[in-house]
Parts: structure tokens; C-alpha cells; sequence
């Protein structure tokens, strides 16, 4: 499974999985560049339904990334499609598993009848920054996962105690960093509404990824550096803009030898976690 | 056109499957007694959250269905909660393939979460109408099926050309009649408007289902006898009175000496059609 | 601001309004008695659609109240039919007070259209108790209703900050009492999963609530006497307990003398508040 | 403000009404360029919830319209964000009406809370086709908006039977003709399966409205000459070629010496049917 190889650098050839929210239109509602984004990720957290996803435009969704082998992860969120999925609701544990439950199978279901299937679980928006922190209504979430299939994994933010909950139920995690999110010295994000939270320049956004990748670490905010132990960056979809920092942070990942691949599609992938 | 009980044991013992709407509940909105409907039928038709149906109702049905044996079947319908399903709906075929696609998916999570499977699928209200008689609409549906799984039966109306488009599309159908309904001497159903359309009487309802299985036939609202070939009948399972006259329904036919059991249980059930 | 004072009638016979949260129904999906319950209480608080409550229904309910003279309250919630309004949501402030905008003018479009109108605003489940005490949510919700109509009365919990708000943002509130629910010794509710959190006996319950109109007091959980000025009570409507336990607190209100009447159908009436 | 004016020929100055489909963005999902459109056009039909709009979009766009003095109408649709309202259903009367009732009242609260007020009811996609035809949908709108305020004007597609309809009802119609939309001989619009049925060129467009105007004749896809008798033409909001159309449209018109003005704004305006 190693690439690389040769002599005097016994270290594996670099990897990344490059993730972004997609399949996120509704009906009429357009959102996002799917076909663009396709051809720039690896993995594609596809809407199922609560947050976003009319079943249709899913299924366009999860055709196209079968067509260019993008890696489909399920990406439920909480059932508010005027919110988006990104207004903390305080849902009740059994309601919880069960709508993640059905958002998995329902995911499944247009995966399968396009060849595709699932590999990997990334909540959406407010349940994603929830249950980072929520043991409640993570352990909810862990269940429905361990229910429907123990074996996909859950895609969480790095360094989290989700991580180390997850590892309890049984499953295992991928850490992700944000390819154009500030971070605080503590490892947490920039706040959205701190005028700094997000990074606009794809330049600087593409330099700070491929460092996380080949150093594990990130400067935070005051300058301080911070380890950031991530197997997949996520980059957003949602934009036109979107699109180019996509294609930045990937051009500049292949520049600096950094193989942009799912770590879904295959057997472990190393990372800056593995390094020495 | 008499049921068995010549010399030799020339015939098998006569079965039907009896089922019934279940798991139409939504939040804090109760419909139907699921528990006690569930120890009377054998096949349970389960919303999948789009006409009725919140996923962790849902699943508490698959749940007791599972516990009791009795087959769970993928009951889609038009997304409509306000109108119960039960609302004509001009849906386009790629979206109304998506749709019962996303539905058949979510249910299947949820039951296999439970231990059970999806042994059937049976629309709901509107839908199941309108494919009935509309090919278009029926195509997207049997569409889904096939890309879900075409070994799946599809429950339809009995008599009905949807049986004949199934069948072109591959896919196997159980016809299906009504408990407590009205029949026209051409073996369409009474529309509701007409007074007569739903009988109301259990033990005239249990006495026609009877004759329905033992000898194929129910007499129409004229009194001429319309040809029902069904290997499964529907009874109503959304009101106090609907657990009484599937009870009695279920009494009269063991009476009669016909087993109720799942179509979809285990091998090929005789029935009316098989019979010489 | 008192009433009450002369010497030949010291004191003004004690009234007190009785409400439920009525029009709760969702398409097919019935929930609680409203015929019943508009027989026995003078205020009804009606679903605006977003936790529950479909037009048609709606409008059956307040022709209902209309034609019996209760005084029709406007029961906005959160958008969460499948939460029913009960799962506190971190909903941002201008979509806050656009959604409760939006409820109160459709409400009022129905009332209207039935010849009623609209006589105050008493907020729904998980937002009726955040803005109890959350400062954010609750400037949005009296932002939507100064806007709609400023002479329109909020309907608070008796006692908590929400009703220092209201006054500083130029509105009167109501302060209302729980007919079946206990209260801790500093005037809170007991919360919900606390087994004493409902009263079950529908005679102690109509004894406590004589009590907290006559003295302005209930005996909290430890024994000790709470303060409690309430000009409204509230029973609630959603079960055939419900009924039962409406019908008794009046009863018992009528016998002790005191008049129930909404609050919002006249002038001043005199409350536990405006006795010496 | 007055028209007419020359000697020779008393004739007034031909006005028209300019309208647009506005404020169906939802949550998250952005549909067209309202603030553009508004400069524009000098009727906004302004969705309601149920086919499109959250309400602090709604509330965004009605606050743009009273800024820039566009007229408000209502432009209700079927309860189906899925389907943006395009879709027949087959809604029960009341239902409609109370429907119908539902979404005046919920856009006349945004309305009212920024100054604004309703001045007309335009019905959407489905719902505009279906009641141009069908008498059973189209008395539940009409006594739906007879209910809310029978001084409100409808807008109809002209020459359709729903202008006999609503007259009979007690209501006035505001006819109107479609910018970009091709007639047959008839006057119905050549439907949209047809690939005749839109006009792409913003200059034939424009060149075919005034000429609608000046003399209330539209060339049919045959070449005959159609009688359009529309006091209002509709241009289409959705997509920025849509901005393009609208521009061209209104300078044709001016270039034309047409005023556009709103019908609702004043008194009434001369239009092609009122000249000899």
C-alpha cells in the first residue's frame, strides 16, 4: 500500500482526503457546483434530506461522484431545511439515532440503485459542532452508526472529544482540518462571527493545508502553532468561490507531492499522525 | 371453485395474508393501535416518513413487527404530511423514482436496525390509486423498485393493469383486496364519496373476506359476483373500530379453516388462483 | 392601577381567565378535544401551524371559539411539526421575529375570516420557555409583536424576567399559572423529568388553582408557600384527562365564587395582584 | 397624475403593469435577484411560504419593495416546497381556502410590519394553472380571498374562464399577458413541453409587449393575431437572464411612451381594452 519507497527517505509518499459538502440543493434551490466540485475532491459529504438533498438531486449527486470515483459519505444534519441544519436543536436521544438512522438508510438507498455506496459518516453543520462536545446526543449519533453499519467510519473534527467517544463505541474516526478556518490556539475554531474565522485568500488557505499535511500543525490566530493530526481537509462547495479554493488547495497539494486521495478508497493511508 | 377437502389431500390448506397501514404516527401525533393491530395481521405496511411517519415511530413499529413475526412491507407516498398522502400529485418520474428510492432506503435502515428486512412494497393512498391506472407514474415506480431491489413483490390492487406493467418490468406483484370495502361489478372499488364505499359491519366484512379467499369472488354493490384473485386483503388499521374488524376478519377466516399467514414468509402460498 | 378600594363594595367579585392550547390537530393527525375544551375555558391559545396545527383545522377552531365567545390567543412556535415546538432551537434573531410575524398574520388572516380576531400572544413549548429567561430570543419574539400590533398582550410565565422585558419594549403581559403543575420554592416550574412535575388529581389541582386566585399563593414542593399573581391559568387540552381536569378546575372556581372570564374580553379585571 | 391630455386625440397615455414572481428564496437557498427585479418592475407577487419563502426572506424583499414603491401582491401556491408549487395536487376545497387564507394573512403580517399592505392576489405555478380551468380549486381561491378582503384584486390569465368566475364572485380580475411566453391561436400559452414555448430574445420580447399594449394583440406561434386584453404583463425573476429580460421590456416600453405603473397603485389605468 505504500507508494514511495526508495532509499534514503524510508517515509511513504504523502496522502490527504480533501472532503466537501455537496448534494446540498433543494427542488428548484440550487446550491453549489457539484460537477465542479467532483472533479477536485476525493470524498463527497452528500446531503440526506433533513439539512438539504431533495432525493432527486441526490441521486444526480451520487451518480456523478460513482462516474468520477469520488468517494460518498452520508452527511445527515437536523431535520430544519429552513435552517439549513445549522441551528442547535435540542433533540431527544432516541428521536436523534432514528433520524440518523433514516438518513443513512435513505442515502443508501440512492447510492446502491447508482452502483455506489457509502463510506463514511460526516454530521452537517449544527449537529456536526454539537456532538464534537455533547456526549448526549453524540453517543445518539455513535448508535445509529454502530446500528447501520460498525464498520463506517465517523469523519470528526480534529482533536475533539468525539474522537475519543467514538473510539469507546467501537468505531473508528477520521480527524479533519478546515482548509480555510482559522484556529484558535487550542486546536478549536475561529467562532464565525469573529472577523477572522474564515479565510478568504486560496493562496494562504492552499499554503496552511499542505503544511498541516506534511507538518501536522497550523498557525493559530496569535501566531502559535498548533497540531492538527488530520486525515481529510475540508473544503466548502457551497460557492463559486468555492470552487477555486478547492482547485488551489489541491493544485498546491500535488505541487508539494501530496497524493490527494479518499481515505476511503483503500487501505490506510499515512499521515502527518504516522510521521515520527 | 370450492376450497379442498376431497379425498386424498389433494389440495393444500387454504392461507391469505392480512395487512394493514402501520407506523403512521408522526411526533406527537398517534394514529392507530400498532400493538394490537400487530398481533392480528401478518404483513405490516410501514410509512417511510413522507405522507406520515417520524423516523423513531417508525422504527419502535419495525421493532414490535420484528418481535411478533410479522413481515414489514415499504409503504411510500407522495411527500405530503398535510394531506396524509391522500392528495393527487403530478410528480415527475426521475423525482418520483428518487423519492420511493429515498423512502425504500430509509425504511430499510431502520428495520434492518431492528433485525427485520423489507420483505415488500405497498404505496400508500394517492399514489397507490394513481399507479393503478397511470403508466407513467407507475413505471417511476416500479423504476425504484427494480434499482432497490427487484426481487421485492409489489402489493397491488388485484385486477388492476398496474399487475400487468409489473410483470412487463419483471417485477413480481400479490394482488391485493379490501376487507371493508365496496366493490363495482368491473372489480374497481366504490370511491369513498359513494355512501356505500366502506362497509362497516365486521362481521359482514369477516363473512365476504371468507368467500374472497375460499372461492375468489366478493359480490359487487349490484349483487353480481366480481372475479378476486388476492393472495393478501387490507384491512384498516387507524381507528379503535379497525382493531375489532380485523379481529373478526382474522376469527372468521381461522374459523374457516384458512391460515393467515405473511405472503412473503416463506414459499409460495396457494390461493384461489392456484386452485383448478 | 388598583381597582378594588371604596367602602360600600370592598371588594370586586375575583375573576380569573382559564386557557388551553387548542387548534393542535396536523391534517389527518388529531390531537386533544377542542369542541370539548372550548366549552369550559375563556381563552384558547391556537396553533399558528409552525409546531402544529393545519389551515383548515385552524379555522375549525376558531369558528368554534368564535361562535362560543372565547377569546382566540395566538400560539406561535418553532418550525418543528416532527419536535412539536418542544425542542429549543438556537434560531437567529431576525428569522425569530419573521417567523412569529408570519404565524400571527396567518392566524389572524383565519380568525379574521371566521369574524374573530386576535386578542393576545402566548408563545408555544421549548420558545415560550426560553424566552422565559433568554434575553436574545425573547427581544425577537416582542420585536414581532410590537410590530404586528403593540396593544396585543404577551401571555408569561408568572414571575420570570420575560415579564420585565415585555414592559421595558413597551408591552403588557399576563402572568399565568399551571392549573397541574408543581412549583419550586423560588416560583419556577418543577421541570418535566422530575416524577412530582405533574399533578394527576384533578381535585387537588382545582383546590391549588382556587387558592393561587384567592390568596395569590400555591405551596411549592417542600411545603412552603410560593407567591404566584396570576391572571390567567392554564390548563391543558391535549388528552381526555385533560378535559376531565379543565372541567373540575372551573367547577371549583365557579363554586368558590369566582368568575372565570377572559382576560381580553373587557376592562380590568381584578387579580390576586390588586388585593391589599 | 392625469393621462389624456392632447386635443385632436383624447386618447390617454397608455400605462401597463409590469409584475414579477419575487421573495422565493428559502433559508439557505437564494432564487433570483429581487433587489435588481425591484428596480424593475412596478408589481412584486411575493411568495408566501408554501411553495417558496421563509419569512425573514419574505420580509426582506416586501421591505425592499415599500422602499422602492413597487405594489405587494400575494402570490400563494400549493403546500409542496419540494416542488416549488409546480405540481397539480389535488387539494380539498377547504383545505384551499383555508390554505389560500393562510399565506394572505402571513404575508399581509410581514407587509404590514414594514409599511407595506397587500395589493393584489396573484396565485403560483400549479395553482394558477389549474384554477385558470378548474371551477372547484378556483371557487375555494376566490372565497378565500372574498374571506380576507373582497376589495383585492386577482390576477388571471386573460381571456381564461377564471375571469368569468371570480367576476360572478364578486371580485375584480386583473388580466394578464406573459412577456416571454409564445400564445397559440387561442390565446392559451403554447405549454412548456413545447420548444416554442419561451421567447429567449429579450428584443422580440420587448417588441411583442409593446405591441400587446399599443394594440392588445399578441402573434400566435401560426402567425395569426391573438386578442390580449392584460392590464399586466409578467416577467419571469428567476435568473439573472431573467434581470436582462425585464430591463429590455421596460425600456421598450418607455421608448414606447407606455408609463409603467402599477394597476394597484391608483386609479384606473387606460389599458388596449379601454380604447375604441
Amino acid at each position: 500500500m505504500t507508494s514511495a519507497s526508495s532509499a534514503a527517505r524510508a517515509t511513504p509518499a504523502l496522502e490527504i482526503d480533501l472532503n466537501a459538502d455537496l448534494g446540498e440543493s433543494f427542488g428548484q434551490w440550487r446550491l453549489g457546483d457539484d460537477d465542479a466540485m467532483l472533479d477536485v475532491v476525493s470524498s463527497a459529504n452528500v446531503a440526506c434530506g433533513f439539512h438539504a438533498g431533495d432525493p432527486a438531486g441526490i441521486r444526480r449527486t451520487v451518480r456523478a461522484a460513482v462516474a468520477k470515483g469520488v468517494a460518498i459519505g452520508a452527511h445527515p444534519g437536523y431535520r430544519d431545511l429552513a435552517g439549513f441544519g445549522r441551528r442547535a436543536m435540542d433533540v431527544e436521544s432516541s428521536e436523534l439515532e432514528a433520524d440518523v438512522l433514516y438518513q443513512l438508510g435513505a442515502l443508501h438507498g440512492l447510492a446502491h440503485s447508482e452502483g455506489g455506496d457509502l463510506a463514511y459518516v460526516k454530521p452537517h453543520g449544527a449537529l456536526y459542532n454539537t456532538i464534537a462536545r455533547d456526549r448526549r446526543q453524540a453517543d445518539a449519533v455513535l448508535a445509529a452508526i454502530a446500528a447501520f453499519d460498525a464498520a463506517l467510519p465517523l469523519v470528526a473534527l480534529a482533536g475533539s472529544p468525539l474522537v475519543e467517544w467514538a473510539s469507546e463505541a467501537g468505531l473508528r474516526t477520521i480527524e479533519e482540518a478546515f482548509v480555510d478556518r482559522a484556529y484558535l490556539p487550542d486546536g478549536a475554531l475561529v467562532p464565525r462571527r469573529d472577523p477572522r474565522a474564515v479565510i478568504h485568500d486560496p493562496g494562504v488557505a492552499a499554503e496552511r493545508t499542505v503544511r498541516m499535511v506534511e507538518e501536522g500543525v497550523v498557525e493559530a490566530v496569535d501566531g502559535s502553532l498548533v497540531r492538527v493530526d488530520a486525515r481529510s481537509v475540508c473544503v466548502h462547495g457551497d460557492s463559486p468561490a468555492a470552487v477555486e479554493m478547492a482547485r488551489a488547495t489541491r493544485q498546491a497539494l500535488e505541487r508539494a507531492g501530496i497524493r490527494v486521495r479518499a481515505f476511503a478508497a483503500g487501505g490506510p493511508a499515512p499521515s502527518a499522525r504516522d510521521r515520527p
